[in-house]
């Protein structure tokens, strides 16, 4: 049976553009690989599989083993499957030189983004944790003492590209004032940007909530700990939908813990699954959601990664190549 | 000093524009007439108490007695501090005739509605009833299986006023399909509109979820009832920020045990504040948030109450007469 599949393969590479395919199992690689060919009819797409070293055109991965891409100087670029680059970084160094990697840009990921960052702020802001606490409790009582005013709630949005850009649309539109942060200094209309690590010291100190959507880089890991999360003001609220590796988890529960922080809506952790035995998961200021803030849909990723594919074979240059030295 | 008090009123009415005003005690009357007088100083205001018969100009009121308001035929107008005039309607074929009685217009409460309904919404359409389950189980969990698809994912809004426009916007802004119903035909732009009874089944049987934000009058009384909701598909959501009395509240309680309806977010009650033995106190599947969905605001409260009193004076009609024969 494995002969005759190599042989088939082989005949294959002779007529068409040749795919090699990979994410882990728990991915359901199958739903992608019908969905990519039914996007991209002219290929032929293979599931990767340890031993084959068959040329292929092209690459489309997730968290791939280094053994697949290594050596095959011959691929024109290797897609990843989803926005951040840092499921890759460990192995860039090794990955044939002048193969362009190349990023999912958006593909439904800002509106989930900023659809979760919405309803986390909306949760705060209008105390529906609080709430949620009466009802268990069977209390019907008002929060009138803690009204807050929009105009005296900002939220700060450390990143500032794709996905960035869709939440701070977002927030703006329900009125919230924002402060964007980003590497490089970057200009939002109705946004008080800042940039480098004095500006992250001014905007957290000037914000109610902060929403981390940074890539995750070696100047971005770790960026919320103890010295930045106590720049914000006491009773502020942290949300993380970028990558675990940005917050210090033992800082922030601390924090939560000393009433510095009044809670926080996780999306990431250093760990993923979150270990059963983690703090987060009982503690009630503590929102644990299991990485689902924005899922790589596949129609839309597809139709992008199958766009591209069709303009680079037209010679068109695809837009999102990650770069290395910028690390996103 | 009562005698004192009286005589003290007796001088102002000589000078100044006299103003009544009323409100329960649980609602801080000292901190809205602290706000009225600074937005009208020109005018004298005093709380109104029982057997007080001395004129007045204006009344401001929120569910007044009869008996401040029945003989008052020198009133130019009767100001009540919200946005539905049900609180008036059971007296209103006693108060005098042809004084206007205007409502609140919006004064913030459009913003706030459209904040509790896009995180009611939200909460439904991203699943996080289940995650906030699922992370008191510790259980790191996806729910890939039940991937909604935001054009698939009607909402309906029932009423299309101030505060259902509102909504609506804000709605549409996150990417949800919107279908409006209301008493007369209108138009919005993106949303499919529809009036009338058999309007509301046609309205009802393509939404995923349904808001109501209707005036209580009483062709709407109960119009939240089992013969309703069974329209929708099965699996919607309920959500009502209008008047508790728009919902037959057994009729949704057996319609969630059944399963038909997935769940609700309720602000409003039959019976406020909801009794300790009601139902969906302890209904998981039903949020109780105690009638905060919109507060009125009393910075923008008593500003639009000042303009529109200025404007009188000086001749000008005001906006938000409340029409009897419409109920609203």
């Amino acid at each position: 049976l494995h002969f005759i599949k190599q042989i088939k393969t082989r005949k294959a590479t002779r007529f068409s553009m040749q795919i090699i395919f990979y994410i882990p199992e728990v991915n359901h690689p199958q739903q992608w690989l019908d969905a990519l060919r039914a996007q991209l009819p002219q290929a032929t797409l293979r599931y990767w599989q340890p031993g084959d070293t068959e040329p292929a055109d092209y690459a489309i991965v997730w968290a791939p083993p280094l053994e697949m891409l290594q050596t095959r100087n011959e691929l024109k670029a290797i897609f990843l499957l989803g926005a951040g680059a840092d499921s890759i970084m460990q192995i860039a160094a090794q990955l044939p030189a002048g193969v362009p990697v190349v990023r999912i840009e958006d593909a439904g990921m800002g509106a989930q983004m900023a659809e979760y960052v919405s309803y986390a702020v909306l949760r705060y802001f209008r105390c529906f944790d609080d709430y949620a606490r009466l009802q268990a409790e069977r209390q019907w009582e008002w929060h009138r003492p803690q009204e807050r005013h929009k105009k005296d709630f900002s939220v700060a949005v450390l990143g500032m590209g794709v996905l960035g850009t869709h939440i701070i649309a977002q927030l703006l539109q329900l009125g919230f004032p924002v402060n964007g942060w980003s590497r490089s200094p970057k200009q939002m209309d109705g946004v008080q940007s800042f940039s480098g690590s004095d500006g992250l010291r001014a905007c957290l100190s000037q914000s109610q909530v902060v929403v981390c959507i940074l890539p995750l880089t070696p100047e971005t890991t770790g960026i919320l700990n103890r010295d930045t999360l106590v720049q914000l003001p006491r009773g502020a609220y942290v949300i993380n939908v970028a990558r675990g590796k940005h917050l210090i988890e033992n800082d922030l529960l601390e924090l939560v813990q000393s009433g510095h922080i009044a809670g926080a809506t996780l999306d990431v952790f250093q760990q993923e699954p979150l270990p059963p035995e983690h703090a987060f998961w009982l503690e009630p200021r503590i929102t644990v959601t299991p990485h689902i803030a924005a899922r790589s849909l596949i129609q839309l990723s597809t139709a992008q990664l199958g766009a591209k594919i069709r303009g680079m074979a037209a010679g068109i240059a695809p837009s999102g190549v990650v770069d290395f030295t910028k690390g996103y």
